[in-house]
């Protein structure tokens, strides 16, 4: 009687192709103009985008069917971290969805009436401001520290004072009524972010090929190496590890972990099935399509 | 003729150990009552701290001779993200000489004249008042959001409005000589921050105990399974490991990772310098003692 992975077996088994998101409604955390309205606008191009204030607020309303979908910030984000999305994804019993590599370009966002010439103090998001450090200082600016950078545009937008422009992307600039002065701001031109869709319902669409997976293990010498031989054996690549400590428990980690592979290949689903039986804490997240752009 | 493994080998045998610190000067992010002023005195109980406007101002400090120390947020932490500082430990060639986990415990802190029966919009940054939902839920407070929690008792003592209150710490209602009106807000008690304190030169002190490792890997199955067998051929126990995409650079990785251990042993020793000898991109970061607090 191995029930765990009967189930799951059975779950990844029903799961049904992301349905056309036509008429899906997709929450986000934000106001409009921020990085995570553009990067749900691209992946909903045809749905309602509704903001909610946090992160849990986009889950309880996915939770409460308001909206199908939430997309949110997990890598290299201004707005919060990781392990907070995926404490949320495990206390709901969400599932991963989908996945984008989202390209953040930061402009300088004025007045209409300002230009280049007039600015003297730049407003942003900390992380922002930090990531447009060679640009700034080069121009000698004053720089503001707000809660967002679409907050950044916003402020802008109301403070009316020619000498200041927020560090912002262009959706921003253009949504609050700003000009971009300057563009490409950001010291590294690869500055992604990647972000991730939740549902409460497990979808796979065929041509999914990345796995999301979250388990805890006890800190003995060799617990992770011998569960990455499992991944080895089955010549799965591992595309992102990252480990935590589990709140309140001394030596023992809680691990995220993505691969390339799909659960149409046999071994991959008998891996995952065998590793929920084995394993004390084993969540299956879900198989995805990461896209980039 | 092996020069990375020499240098590195002469580099850690050279290694004093940390200085007493009662005469040093320690760089943070942040305004007073911000986390990071926090961390840092109790890293320095008996130094000058000196604030910073961005992570990378802190590295300036430490590099111009400003100050002998940085102290910078690394994980959990509503400033910014991990792989920000990491990016300007090896940019700058710094190492870490110490780290801390500390506790991050939050109060509502208002006015001297308000009570708790008063308050009915509470300012913080956004991770902050996500920490605290439960707490801000029940009590069907509005929420505002700021750029940090310090930031939040500064707005609140300079608004003057007995309906708000900031979520901060007792340090910073203290700094802003604001009330605290109840306390440990958090749903998580488990709330840690870890911090770690980085320097221009290499200190490693008797009983330092973990040791951190920045290297990149090929994307090809297996690299990190037959990495991670070298560390468990020794019996060595990590305690972190992250991944993250390189930038601009299909299919490599770039990983941080922390195991408990000392440069004294010299089997340690050796596995550093032959990874070194043998990775294209490998950078000792060092090998110091973390506090737990």
């Amino acid at each position: 009687m191995k029930t765990k992975s009967n189930a799951l077996r059975e779950i990844i088994g029903n799961a049904r192709p992301l349905p056309e998101a036509s008429r899906a409604r997709a929450a986000y955390q934000g106001i409009k103009g921020a990085n995570s309205h553009e990067a749900a606008g691209r992946l909903f191009p045809e749905s309602l985008l509704v903001p909610y204030k946090t992160f849990e607020d986009v889950f309880k309303a996915v939770e409460r069917g308001e909206c199908d979908y939430g997309v949110l910030p997990v890598e290299n984000s201004t707005a919060g971290s990781v392990s907070a999305v995926y404490d949320l994804i495990l206390r709901y019993r969400f599932y991963i969805v989908g996945a984008l590599d989202m390209k953040i370009d930061y402009c300088l966002a004025g007045l209409r009436q300002s230009e280049l010439g007039d600015i003297e103090k730049v407003i942003s998001h900390p992380q922002a401001l930090s990531q447009c450090e060679g640009y700034t200082t080069k121009n000698g600016y004053e720089t503001l520290s707000c809660s967002n950078t679409a907050v950044a545009a916003l402020e802008t937008a109301r403070e009316k004072r020619l000498n200041l422009a927020a560090i912002c992307s262009r959706r921003a600039a253009e949504e609050y009524g700003l000009k971009a002065l300057d563009y490409h701001l950001q010291d590294n031109p690869y500055n992604t972010t990647r972000f991730i869709v939740i549902s409460r319902t497990l979808y796979i669409s065929d041509g999914a090929n990345k796995v999301s997976l979250c388990f805890s293990l006890p800190h003995v010498t060799g617990a992770l190496f011998h569960m990455l031989g499992r991944f080895d054996a089955l010549g799965l690549n591992l595309t992102k590890i990252e480990s935590r400590p589990v709140s309140g428990k001394d030596f023992e980690y809680l691990f995220y972990l993505d691969f390339s592979g799909s659960v149409g290949s046999e071994g991959v689903t008998e891996l995952i099935c065998r590793l929920s039986d084995e394993m004390p804490e084993f969540s299956f997240l879900g198989n995805y399509t990461e896209r980039e752009e």
